[in-house]
């Protein structure tokens, strides 16, 4: 194999409240969303995380992060004198929606971190949800990136959309929730609303339905995946940026010489995120990603591959 | 080809009359269950259809229903003083929902049809909604049957649940809709739902979520398939009967020599059944399907093959 394509993310990382419908809490456990990128991404291409912790990261979960041997952290500040962002929610009896406990910003709400000198030679770049004109910010530090996607959230259409907007014409793919594409740009309907954001730029949308799979709006075509069938939801915290790790992983792995926002490439990297995801859900925080191997992947891809085909 | 083997549908004739959030109407247009299914199936293989309609029942619908050639209405009893049912509901905004406007069950509140004698070799049978003790009395007739698949609803679920639960016991298999396996089964999670119904004794259970495709419980595997990408949708009514219609005709024109109830044969015909109803759901009531081509369906069929296909 041919030697991957350098994957760089910048997202947050979080200190985490979670609490499911069956009584249980984990309380001060690693989460963010550059954290669970990067995790998913590692198995498949080296990932290089820049994001910014407070002197309060604890050092169980700098140590939880250091088993990911593909992860490469050494763009990750530890800021003297700040807080690190903490978040707690709870999901409400179906899995699917969630309520916020609290939020604490900490150093989310102080200057983002740059892209270190080493890194900017990037190919493939996720910009994990965060203010439109920082994820823009960042883009710029990257000259020699190939492929460009971002994430968001119904934050920052509700405060930032003009910002959002102008973003989306510099990058190559928008990930997004179904209600998130549906607040953006007011069609209900999945493919409707896919192509409406086309209209601003990028190449392709991948938006996200949680346990009804995915759908694929490209400027070559349509697709769409199930999710994969999980019987036991633990804790959906950080699916989503898992999908999108395995996809942009995939595609950093497999697609060295080829054309890597091509409509087959990302149809195929999507399937690779839903395995990811599948994997992510099984249990609390990165639980059971932490002792995920390759093999265990490979197994479920294949089956994967096989469960959604028709002869 | 081999001959195919003989399908059999018993459901409801309806006169209806549907509201889309558009504000367009149609009123007193063909419908109900048996016609949705027939019509579906007969694309593949000929169709018996078993209903009753009352002598209100108009030309022009005996006439629409004679211009598919597959279905054979010989079993269709059309009963002097009564009344055809009569059924009338308007979708939500978002078409996934939709209120019951008024109905009048007229011949549906009478005895049911029974069985020709020339039908009673059929091979394949699908029970449409209506109440699992008819559906029950109607299989009785059937020794011939090798492959049985029945569709229920919330009301049965809700007055007849003893009734439902015995019917599962003698049928090969189950469709219903997502909320109504969640109705049935107090279990939110499809696959957890699906095997809870499988306890009842049906080898297979086809969970339908509408926009967001199929599950297929099968006491040999699971698996799932996306809906077809739809942009427009019209007039849900009647989708999920062809969804059926196109399963059990594909099962009956292409399984002759098989297991028709095998995991892999299901899997299959669920692609059938999303490909017909995808066209279903693209104007009011039997408009397009009236129109609808074996090269329409063989080139949409070939399009979501590819579409979901992981390579």
């Amino acid at each position: 194999m041919l030697r991957p394509m350098s994957l760089i993310v910048t997202g947050t990382i979080g200190i985490d409240t979670i609490q499911t419908p069956d009584g249980q809490e984990r309380e001060g456990v690693l989460g963010g969303s550059g954290v669970y990128f990067a995790a998913a991404a590692s198995f498949f291409a080296p990932t290089r995380l820049v994001a910014v912790v407070g002197e309060d990261w604890p050092d169980e979960h700098r140590a939880a992060l250091a088993t990911f041997a593909g992860v490469d952290a050494s763009g990750l500040e530890t800021r003297a004198g700040s807080k690190t962002f903490r978040w707690g929610g709870r999901y409400q009896d179906n899995m699917d929606h969630r309520d916020t406990l609290f939020t604490e910003l900490g150093v989310l709400e102080e200057a983002p971190p740059t892209v270190p000198e080493n890194f900017r030679d990037s190919s493939i770049v996720f910009l994990a949800n965060g203010h439109p004109a920082t994820q823009g910010a960042f883009l710029d530090q990257l000259p020699g990136c190939k492929l460009s996607v971002v994430d968001t959230m119904d934050l920052w259409i509700d405060i930032a959309k003009p910002d959002l907007e102008t973003l989306l014409g510099r990058v190559d793919g928008l990930v997004l929730n179904y209600d998130e594409a549906e607040k953006f740009t007011g069609r209900r309907n999945t493919i409707t609303a896919g192509k409406k954001l086309l209209e601003y730029g990028p190449r392709f949308v991948v938006i996200k339905k949680g346990e009804h799979g995915a759908i694929l709006v490209h400027r070559d075509g349509v697709s769409a995946l199930p999710a994969y069938p999980a019987e036991v939801v633990v804790d959906p915290t950080g699916a989503g940026d898992s999908f999108a790790g395995g996809m942009l992983g995939y595609i950093a792995a497999h697609e060295v010489d080829g054309d890597p926002g091509a409509f087959e490439v990302i149809h195929r990297a999507m399937a690779y995120g839903t395995v990811i995801a599948s994997f992510n859900i099984d249990a609390f925080t990165l639980e059971r990603v932490l002792t995920l191997t390759s093999e265990e992947i490979e197994a479920r891809l294949a089956e994967f591959k096989r469960m959604v085909r028709v002869e």
